[in-house]
This record gives C-alpha cells, structure tokens and sequence, in this order.
C-alpha cells in the first residue's frame, strides 16, 4: 500500500470539492476479466470506499482503500440482528466513450430512506454521490466495454457495534464495493419459468419489504431453492395477507401487459420502489401507453393468460434491466407466456433503456450523470 | 499463541471421543468483570469455536482460538442478505459448586431447525453440543457465581461466500462465542412498559417468524425505538394479518393469567418456538394450572384487562427468563397490570426455573446437563 493523502483533492467541475477523502492506492492490481467471461458480481476492482459513523462525530473518515476484507468482532450487531441496507446501481462505459452513471441521486436517496427502515443514521446523499465518483473514477479501467457489460456499485451500510443486545447500534460502518458484470443469469436474457407461492411470504406491509435491506432477501431464500425443485428459476411473490395479489419476482419488481395496458403492484408498503420499475413506467407513459399501478390478483392473471390476452410478462431490476417471463406456475396450472420467447414490448423497452445507459439515444429525462474525474 | 493440538482428547465421560477439536489457546486473559457489573451480552471470554463448511467437505476444522475478529470479504453474503441463524442459551454455576447447561440439547436442536428456514446445512446435533461443552470447558473460570447471572452461549452459523448474486450459499462459518451476563434490561426484573402496534409486523406465517434468524431482530428495531418514543420498553406485535391476535412481546415470547388460566399464543409459524416458553407451560401443567395455547385479540387482553380478570402478563425468554409486564398500551388505551407490579404466580414460576437451573430443587425433566471438561 502507498498512501496518497488527496486530503484536498478537487473534482474536475469543482463542485465536489468540500470533502476530504483519504486515498490508499494498491500496490497490487488484480487481473481484469475479460468482458466476455463477466457473471454477476462475482469479481470485484481493486479498491473500496469506506466511511465510519458514530454518535460524537457523525458519518466521518470517508476513505478508498484496497480492496480489503471487514475486520468484525463476532459479536457485530450486523451478524446477529441483520441491522443493514445496501443499493445496486451500474455506470456504464457509453459508446462516446465518456463513463455514466444510471440515476445515481436516485439510488443514493433510496439507500436513506432504507436507513430509516432500520433506524441507521442517514448519510449526506452529496457524500454518497461523492463516494461514487471517487471509487469508480479510480478504478475506471474497471469498467467493461461490451454491451450487456457495466460496472455495478454495491453501496451497503452495516450497523458494526459489538454488543448482544437487540437494539438500533450506536456504531456504523458504509462501504461501497464495485464488480465488473454481465448478465445476472447464467441464462441471460432468455425467458425465466417462475412459480406462485401461495405458500411463503416474503414481506407484508408494516415489515421491512419496502426497504433494499438484507431480511428480505433472507426471507426469500427458501421460497427460491424450493421453485428450484419444480424446474422453475424464481418465485412469484403473492401478497402475504390473502395470499391472492401479486408483489414481486424473486428479487425484481413485476409487470405484465394484459391487451394494451400495462400493469404493475403498486408501492404497498410490502415492495422495493425499484428505480427500473421507476424508469420503465417512465418510458411507457412517454410512449402513451396507458400504465397501471393497481393490485392484481394470480387469478385475474392466470385468467388473462388462458384466455390469450396476456401478452407478455417481466420482471425489473437494475441487476436483469428486464427479464422475460416464458412460464408461469401457480398450483396445478401451468402457462406459457407469448410462446416462452421475450414479447416485442418488453424488447422494444429493454432497447430503450439501454440505449439510454449506453448513450445511443437522447436522455430526456436526466437519467444519466458523467462521471467526474480526479484532476 | 500457543498451539495445543488436542487432536485426540476425550471427553471426561468417554462419550465424545470421535471429534478431533484444534485447541489454539490465547496468551493474552482478559480481565473477568465482577458479577456486580454484569449487564448482557458486552463483554465477552478469552475463546471462541469455530468451524467451517464447505460443499466437498462438509461441516469440518472444529477448532478453539482466542477470541478474535471474524475476516470478511465486503461481499460476503450474510452482510447482503442476511442467510444466518443463531441461538442463546446458558450455562450456570450451581449451588454445589458444579456447571450445568440448561436444556442445551433443544437449542442445539432449534438451531438446526433454523437452519432448515434459511438453507444452510445442518451440523451434527452432537457437534454442536461437542462445542458447548469443549469452549466452555476451556473459559470456566468466566462463569460468574452470583444469582442472577449465567455465562451466556451464542452458537451463530453464517453464509460466508462472497458473491452478490442472491442464493443459498456454498460455504459457512459457525462460531461460538461466550458472554458472562446479569440483567438482560438495565431495569433487572421491574415491569416493562408495553405498547401493542397495529403498524408494525414482525412477521408472519409462511415467512421467518419461527427461525431465530437476523432477519426477525432487523424488523423488531423501528418499532421498538418507536415504542420508546411513548415511553414504552417494547412493543406487543400483533398478527400480520389482522393486527388483532398477539404473537409475540419484543423478542420474548408473551404468556398471561387471566382468571386461572396460563394463555399463550400457539406456535403458528410466526412465532418463536422458545425454550423458556416450553419450559414455563411444562411447568405450569405440572403444577395442574389449566394452560391454553391459543389466539387471543388484543380486544380480549384490554377486556380482561379493564374488568380486573387479566391478572398477570409476562415475556419469556432465554436472556430474561421471566420478564413481568406493568403497563400495556393500545391506541388510546392504557392498562395497569397487577398494580404494576411483579405477579405472584409470575413470580413462583421465575423462582422455580431458576431454582431448577442454580440446582436448589430437583431437575424432574432432565433439563441440566453438567459440563464435561477435558482430560
């Protein structure tokens, strides 16, 4: 390790420039994988962002370091009592070659309102934003070129006290760790066969669900494995009251389109407010088709389904963008979705998105932020 | 550091001879706190068990070493996702001066039940008993003598891959650690003030609410520190359902007397099949007190409450044992129980167990085990 203390370092548009992050460059650069071999978040660059909060001064010591392991007392709070939230965002090497970020205040936000779920003190959304920019502007050559590649950024928050007692912990620790990634799916982007659950829940309004926290996935596991069993690559979440409405996929948020309108669970309580929900929802009233943000139940779908007016069915997530649902499962009946293959729609709004992410087209909406460099 | 390849060593009894435990013994004793200052789970022993997993060679390397940090990739899974499980249980210095486990065969046995909610691999139930036995073994002389106190066990297993996409892991870690306690509530064996919520859900049915899992205690915090807002200790969760049949008291399981009957909710798939829960209704029915294991509203509870049948209410659990409820809110409603004080019965029952685990009375069912040292 050599230390670069850039204690006054200055971003390149000079609007960044009121923190002080420490830099401890590596001595130790790690092989690249080549764009073709990339998975998803599998391999990770060469250094990390950290930053520390406790009661006397607040969220302090932001810091990149090598890529590192956490040292924990066994006793964290964070091993125990799951007091955590992360985001998931990606910047992209565009095709003018200039790097930017998808909607990165918007994950940044997203990442404070999760700390309220959990009671973690939240953090100046301009520091989460400044940890951004300085990591990946230092691990740039990072950043894959290929289409379908980015560099996504896992930003988490651990509550790190060590101390048994189930309480909100009085100490913090943020870190922001990078991966070079392709498809999230080994499968990529063709169709994925999910199952109903009538069975498991995995969050009800008044829980956590609608906070990117790491009980849900826990909560999800089980339901996961279990669609595994029955040939099936996911699980589709109904709502954990009636168990009739649906919530989300797996880990993505859920819309289909049914004749000519589109429909999506609305924000419940009990789902993730995914920002590519957010955006694909965008990009279909922008195309003036009629959006719905209303419960619908697996039975009104399996209905549509049988009766031929579901045309098409994904799930959305930063991780897939959008993933084509070919099969549906809900107890002893069985649909396929526009013949197992990605219906026009879903392609036509995949398209769009990453046309935006890779610059090819207009971003209308100011989704996209360049990434500032270290002068 | 000194290595003491205790590669061979047998158990006292002979019985738990086929396990071979690595013993790395510290050089560096920390200072015992007196019983006096004991609160819960801040200070912890000189050891720690650990033991890993992987899919070619299963649970192996059973090894004792100084207490010390665990190292983790910032991408390890159960910082993510939460797929960890753990238990609580203690061991106590008896009145003759002999150590005893309290029921340590059905945490061992819960934990693994645990295990099966979050997908990780179960552990020899013998094993896990193998751990109990050689790490307290090797930090004995940490079992504070006072009544009122115990030396603490946590048995936590965690996912350890590091790898973002959202999976049942391919490696863990389980570890043990030791805390000498007193007082699981600074207040000691005062009543608690309660607050029922009809906002918050713990969990429900179909989703984690039966596994001691992270994820339950990450979904307990916001609605505690709400609670104390309203100058309440802990919130009464109600169904996720309805919000009308009690489930559970902070991470306690809740019992009640009303008239002559012990009420306590049923083991419905989101509550916490407790230990001292199973142990107090066991000694409930041998005393011949009519025990009901069934729903009952909140509706029921404030009735009771206001026509002076509620006599009692308590928590229970591994950490309070008993824990006497003095004040319970709901909505606008508020309750004075018993006067605000510890109930007689509520009482009786916390001497017996406790007599039962410092060895004053006869341990009818067998729930002590004594504490097999090495050679």
């Amino acid at each position: 390790m050599t230390f670069d203390n850039y204690n006054d370092f200055v971003w390149s548009d000079g609007k960044l420039n009121s923190t002080s992050i420490t830099i401890t460059r590596t001595k130790k650069h790690k092989p690249h994988p080549s764009d073709d071999e990339l998975r998803f978040g599998s391999s990770f660059t060469d250094h990390m962002f950290c930053m520390d909060y406790n009661e006397s001064n607040g969220w302090h010591d932001p810091r990149i370091v090598p890529y590192q392991p956490l040292i924990l007392d066994p006793a964290t709070a964070v091993l125990h009592y799951a007091q955590s939230v992360f985001d998931g965002l990606k910047v992209y090497r565009c095709q003018d070659g200039i790097i930017r970020f998808f909607r990165a205040t918007k994950h940044a936000e997203r990442l404070n309102r999760s700390c309220k779920y959990l009671c973690i003190p939240t953090i100046d959304s301009e520091m989460i934003i400044q940890s951004f920019h300085a990591l990946v502007s230092i691990d740039q050559t990072w950043i894959p070129s290929k289409r379908g590649t980015a560099l996504y950024l896992r930003p988490t928050v651990i509550a790190s006290e060590a101390f048994l007692g189930v309480h909100s912990a009085k100490t913090y620790t943020y870190f922001l760790i990078l991966s070079p990634v392709g498809s999230y799916y080994e499968e990529g982007i063709s169709p994925v066969k999910i199952m109903a659950t009538d069975t498991y829940v995995r969050a009800v309004k008044g829980g956590l669900g609608a906070a990117k926290t790491a009980a849900n996935y826990a909560a999800s596991i089980f339901a996961s494995e279990d669609a595994k069993k029955f040939g099936c690559n996911q699980v589709l979440w109904l709502d954990g009251i009636e168990h009739r409405y649906l919530d989300e996929i797996g880990t993505m948020n859920v819309m289909m389109k049914i004749k000519d309108e589109i429909i999506t669970p609305p924000l419940n309580g009990a789902i993730l407010d995914g920002v590519t929900r957010d955006s694909i929802l965008t990009l279909c009233r922008d195309l003036g088709i009629k959006v719905s943000e209303r419960r619908i139940s697996i039975e009104e779908v399996m209905t549509a389904a049988h009766s031929g007016a579901l045309n098409e069915m994904w799930g959305t997530g930063t991780a897939v963008v959008v993933l084509s649902i070919g099969e549906l499962r809900y107890k002893n009946d069985k649909v396929i979705i526009n013949g197992g293959k990605p219906g026009a729609f879903m392609q036509k709004l995949y398209d769009m998105i990453v046309s935006i992410q890779y610059g090819d087209i207009k971003d209308c909406h100011n989704w996209m932020s360049v990434l500032q460099t270290l002068k």
